[in-house]
């Protein structure tokens, strides 16, 4: 039975340049019609946690030929989240799911194309269902793919996460302890450093901001070099890396997340240790892994439920806190997973 | 029975800074003893050609933990060459054999650990000597094993050389037309971009010193994207090629020509297209695939007595002529692979 309900939403405003701003997203009353959607092939949500991502930040120019679209200006906002189907006229969905995916940042989603590849359903539901926003869902496949596909990890290897103190280098750091590795992470601040040795088990981490020498402080965390490079952040932070890499090292390039907000990119001038070091540097996106997603749940589950794993979240309460929740992401405010709540079940 | 002849070196005189220049290096006269070298277990070796190598020059500065190592200021040069045995203490050689591997830049040489992977036996004649510095020796090696090896080429795919014209370049492009490859080559001169294409086989062809934007350049010559780079030069043209690369492109990284002579690196801006593009790209040693030799030469020696496959050759007269041989290869000046005949057989 149909009934018209208020639905407020997070819109861009504009193509954004430089440093993303709260005031580059605007909030707009609208209403909606919950229907059972029967007749289209449509899925009606109710959000009910949403994911703040750095790649969202890309998706807030005008992008040409990229794996992602634009933001469209003047309409919400869409990203991962968490939701209920409240009517579905896709077969593949039913009324009563939950489900994760590609959904709005608003309180009730129409999502017109869904496929099995953009809405997962949950059917683990004894782990918190935010997790789905994270370790158990798009940043955890991240994680897994890259580090044990791209990485081709083993016993005894030294790594180099940086961007650690992010869900997926929280994840990378602990995948790597379990099969024996050597992990050092880099982070943004004491605290997040701080947990990276405390909470996530990493063997080192330091601040990036407070080494006047990102090479040093490399050399000094791996007298003999790095096999493993999960890069995370790009910029001078690569470049020194490129400096300590081992022979025949392995790079996984996740993000570069230093860049996003820049116009300019940092130029990145010690290339050549690819050659002199034979290094494989390879990028890779989610997508192309989400046929993963079923092996590594059955890792991954049993090792939360078993307290094998930690995972971090930082939840904000309610819709009207997304814009700040996501602002916060590039000034490295949160720590751990950065959710938004938007609605309990 | 031993006998003490002349013999002229090329002298590095001091590391190099900038641009290399003639003056960076002097020639030296002095003696040797030419004997058997029974009770020893060196080689002693007659040079009859010097190869020219690009990256003879980054030897030529202070190198710290580099694949190679420093040329020692005050010493002759070294470098691959051509050379016959006079004598031999080495089990593995024998006088009157050929070789080609390292060797000095100089009229005769005493090599002290010769190894099966520092000097290899020439045992085909038929072709010309001078080709065991290019096509049948190091650079020919490092063309197959880069583009066969790193690339995994595909009849139908695009495939675009930077420093075409340079021995590795001509190779690889006549390696990816005959497996049916669209292959696109840049070179620094309009000679040079006319026998890609007329000589060479090369679809296309452009002088990047002529052109005003590469990303345009590589545009028109590649509508549809690159697969396949062989990276030969770096800086500029590397950020170009990444704007241009198709999804799950491969990059080759044999060389940074184009970087060997400045002290401050271009830095690379575009990288996030190998995470937004899923590109691997990886650097390699001609030295890890040595192994391959035999192999190689199976392939590529009837290829050279049939005629199907074009080598061009720029032969300096003289040992006299190697400093402004090797110092030419840093300008364009040579078109085909650089040697200096040292003598005859």
């Amino acid at each position: 039975m149909a009934k018209q309900v208020s639905n407020k939403q997070v819109i861009l405003k504009h193509y954004v340049t430089g440093y993303l701003k709260e005031s580059d997203m605007v909030f707009k009353n609208t209403t909606i019609k919950l229907d059972d959607q029967k007749g289209s092939n449509a899925v009606i949500l109710k959000n009910l946690y949403l994911s703040c991502d750095s790649y969202m930040r890309s998706r807030m120019r005008k992008l040409e030929g990229s794996y992602v679209e634009s933001f469209t200006p003047g309409s919400p906002i869409t990203g991962y989240g968490v939701a209920k189907v409240l009517g579905s006229g896709n077969s593949n969905f039913q009324k009563g799911e939950l489900v994760w995916g590609m959904t709005g940042w608003e309180e009730y989603s129409i999502v017109t194309k869904a496929t099995d590849q953009t809405l997962f359903k949950i059917h683990d539901k004894d782990v918190p269902l935010s997790y789905y926003t994270g370790i158990l869902g798009m940043p955890g496949i991240t994680a897994y793919a890259g580090f044990y596909e791209l990485c081709s990890p083993k016993k005894g290897e030294t790594v180099f996460v940086s961007g650690a103190s992010g869900v997926v280098g929280q994840l990378v750091g602990q995948f790597a302890k379990m099969i024996g590795c050597y992990v050092v992470g880099s982070a943004g601040s004491k605290e997040k450093v701080d947990l990276l040795k405390s909470k996530f088990g990493f063997d080192e981490a330091f601040n990036y901001k407070e080494e006047q020498d990102l090479d040093a402080a490399l050399k000094r965390c791996f007298p003999d070099g790095i096999d493993i490079y999960f890069e995370n952040v790009g910029g001078k932070m690569l470049d020194a890396v490129l400096l300590n890499m081992k022979l025949h090292g392995h790079i996984a390039a996740c993000g570069m997340l230093s860049q996003n907000n820049l116009e300019q990119t940092e130029g990145v001038h010690n290339l050549s240790c690819l050659i002199t070091k034979r290094i494989r540097m390879e990028g890779f996106i989610v997508f192309d892994y989400f046929h993963l997603y079923p092996k590594y749940l059955e890792m991954i589950i049993p090792l939360i439920k078993a307290g094998n794993i930690v995972y971090v979240e930082d939840i904000a309460e309610g819709l009207e806190s997304a814009p700040s929740a996501l602002v916060g992401l590039f000034s490295g405010r949160n720590i751990g997973k950065q959710v938004v709540r938007v609605s309990r079940e």
